[in-house]
């Protein structure tokens, strides 16, 4: 894998392409979340037409269902889910640690107990690596443990130097097809921060991985330990800021020299009926939508906008029907990958700035005090699961569900 | 509206054209059904491109929700749905009569509580016409009461007399824009049949529904109802047998001389995972299928074979991911669709008998005791939902729920 930097500095927005063996990349770039071997309610053509050039795959999820070694020998991720352009896969540290005390960690690696069946499973560094080898993936990702949000200093430094020590052992694994990306991490601590990024980019690796934001810290702490791992995270290399996915963020991580991003959230909010515009979330659930003719948003290029007015939209929520939850997670795929596409332009041209105050002008994100409520919410939920009987229900917990 | 008809006789399989203001349609030929303005799971881009050149909207469920006269005031349903091609619509008879204790019929109309929230509600003739009119549809139902298959002559007798009746007011309130086709019942009957389907033709129109059939009765009795009413139809006018779906079923209508059909059998079967093939049904859920590399069936001209294995759709299935219910949903009605056209070659060619007995030799319908235990079920369920609180959950009533 080679990556190309066409326009842009080592901490500001930045335009280049990324070679793979299955295809080259331009970049910024997000990509959707195939979780369980489907970008839920998309398919493969729909994410190729809304301009999606690389995709996300699960490796906790897979592993579960329907299992590495069974993809493995029906040809690989690409073959079984139809997806031809190349394939990112996360190493399960996410999940896993998602897991509340259904796991318990050591220096070896994370046994934790399957969130469907309760079954007992263990993933190492090595089984990180042999599951996304399995796959077939192009990019794959070092097996992490990313400290809580509010973890002190002490528990994010083990955190994080058990993630470096991870990280030396998935490369020794790792057998060279595809490219392995190091995570950092390094909790909410600036310099914690700053020395995991300075011995991630030793690694010498293909390219980067920012981990553990986005975890229920406030906008500015997200960007503070951003801005601490990138500045010494090598310029050129691409760095792939892992989980964020709200389109003010994506603009926020471009800023600041971010390369990748996904995130499961344009189609979880695509089911729940949330669409993107550029000023702010829509509700089509909205009762004031019911008679409105004309697309979710008038110039917009996605195939909902093309052919379906809010009206429509909002009767297809209303009455549960599939296509809605469909058309939305197409829409706001549509909105993230063009928003990246735009401002790519905008780098190679020389007017990231104002492309970006001109979104900020109109957008309007939702308020911290909203996100803080929700946070919460889903904490709570979160801790209650946990303390159920030792098995969390498969459409209860947003984040290891979705990814 | 034409019917032109090209090879065939009166009471044998036959095939033509239908031309209507919004195209010309070959016959015969099966109608998907967008039973809320969505076939369920299914794109109208998708719909076209399986060769689906009809669709059928539910009367009920859409003066439910939105509302006829939104959906006029948006410029009618082909523009709310996004379907260019001509449409179908039901006259909401077959769904309130499936309402048990929650309707009550006299001799002006049906009135009846909503199956979502027990709102009041009548539909006569009258009404009926008016709310088709209203959706813009192309060819438009008369207001009907099927007895139920196990009614006694003098009840269905009752029914039918009443169905006459309806059918009249219809026609007189009727203005003129698309073609309103009436029903013949007559109940399990062959006389009352043979009468229905002699009162029907007398009315001259445009074209001629066979209804009430498909109701419980055995396939026996169904093909001699279907002979029975027939053989009094104009040979010259389109003949359309309502809510017949399963292949083997289709293949037996054309063979007696219909021309048109509907169902919500292909995509109620896809969601549940099960899928057509020629040999019969095949379980998407079976855990033999977890390995199977290759597609539904080899051959299969379908977007769904053209891409992915059965292993996959299993593992879809198995997680509940929504692309799955749209592939196998997909897959069915190309099936059946592709069916059509291939009975239509059979037929303009000369060699349909043999067609028809090629198709009986492989395919293994399922037999009459899966068929009765699957019906008794069926009842038993719709009686415990019209004892219980007096509103019919939206989610457990297969009938009023698909349409």
């Amino acid at each position: 894998m080679e990556f190309e930097l066409l326009a842009g500095g080592a901490c500001q927005a930045r335009a280049g392409v990324l070679h793979t063996t299955r295809g080259s990349v331009p970049t910024p770039l997000f990509m959707p979340v195939g979780t369980v071997g489907s970008v839920k309610g998309v398919a493969p053509a729909e994410l190729r037409r809304l301009g999606a050039r690389i995709i996300l795959g699960n490796t906790y999820h897979l592993m579960l269902r329907p299992g590495a070694e069974l993809i493995h020998e029906l040809g690989g991720l690409h073959r079984f889910i139809g997806w031809r352009g190349p394939m990112l896969t996360d190493s399960g540290g996410f999940q896993v640690f998602s897991l509340g005390h259904l796991r318990s960690v050591d220096d070896g690696g994370v046994s934790f107990r399957s969130h469907i069946d309760g079954s007992p499973l263990r993933l190492t560094p090595e089984r990180a690596v042999e599951v996304q080898e399995a796959l077939g993936s192009d990019i794959l990702m070092a097996f992490d443990e990313p400290p809580p949000a509010d973890s002190d200093r002490a528990a994010a430094a083990e955190a994080t130097a058990r993630t470096h020590h991870w990280a030396q052992r998935c490369l020794r694994a790792h057998s060279g097809t595809g490219s392995l990306f190091p995570i950092c991490q390094g909790g909410m601590h600036p310099d914690l921060r700053r020395d995991s990024a300075a011995f991630v980019a030793d690694l010498g690796a293909d390219g980067n991985a920012i981990g553990g934001l986005g975890l229920g810290e406030s906008k500015q702490i997200t960007w503070q330990m951003l801005e601490a791992s990138i500045e010494r995270l090598p310029g050129n290399r691409p760095r792939y800021v892992m989980g964020i996915g709200a389109p003010e963020d994506l603009l926020n991580g471009v800023a600041r020299g971010a390369d990748m991003f996904d995130c499961v959230l344009p189609t979880r909010l695509g089911r729940n009926g949330a669409v993107f515009t550029h000023d702010g979330k829509l509700n089509l659930r909205n009762a004031s939508l019911a008679r409105r003719d004309g697309p979710i948003e008038r110039g917009c290029d996605c195939e909902c906008c093309a052919e379906f007015s809010l009206a429509y939209l909002h009767h297809l929520f209303h009455c549960e029907e599939l296509l809605g939850y469909r058309l939305a997670s197409i829409h706001n795929l549509r909105f993230l990958v063009r928003l990246m596409e735009q401002a790519r332009a905008a780098i190679l041209r020389g007017g990231f700035s104002a492309f970006h105050d001109e979104f900020n002008s109109r957008y309007r994100p939702p308020d911290e005090g909203v996100r803080s409520e929700q946070r919460k919410r889903w904490r709570a939920a979160r801790a209650r699961w946990s303390r159920a009987a030792g098995i969390l229900p498969a459409s209860a917990h947003p984040e290891i569900v979705d990814g």
